[in-house]
């Protein structure tokens, strides 16, 4: 059976979880670290456009997620950093369709 | 700024909830129909490999997502079936990752 566009989407970050995991310690949960690079390569908007790029937003986002307390992030735990990063996305998604709504009907 | 592979698999995901939305009454919320489509359409691996292909499933699922229990889905509700589908592909990507390693190893 071949892969649907959602279905490759939702294998991408599943990969993307697992290489960064794979980085050190243990190879299955992110440290703070691992969070860190994950979410500064791969989702660059989520960090810049909303000006969440200081050290200590990814530090409270990684003990919020850390429901344990076990300071790693577990794929279930990741769950909730993946809801916060479709969020966001979702209103920049609205956005760019207003963006280009506008520009369609010379709204500027 | 051009878009992380990450990126384009969350606006893919996005994308795709809104293209069901947009089919019937509100065009922002997923009604049953709507959602039976997107997860057939889009999900067949969720749909098919785990046996809830019957129709009670999805509308159980309907249910349990629909949180304000106004018989639509909307974006917010739609991000715990989201959680249910990545746990799914989850599962599905170590059980691939196995089989892969299995065959390396000639194991089987």
């Amino acid at each position: 059976m071949t892969d649907t566009p959602v279905e490759e989407s939702l294998f991408q970050i599943i990969h993307c979880y697992h290489e960064y995991a794979a980085r050190e310690g243990d190879v299955e949960t992110l440290s703070l670290e691992e969070l860190k690079a994950l979410l500064t390569d791969n989702v660059p908007r989520f960090m810049e456009t909303l000006g969440r790029k200081e050290p200590y937003y990814i530090t409270q986002l990684f003990q919020a997620a850390d429901k344990n307390q076990d300071n790693q992030i577990c794929f279930e735990e990741f769950l909730y950093i993946l809801g916060k990063l479709v969020k966001d996305y979702h209103l920049q998604y609205h956005q760019q369709l207003c963006a280009h709504y506008c520009t369609q009907h010379s709204l500027y």
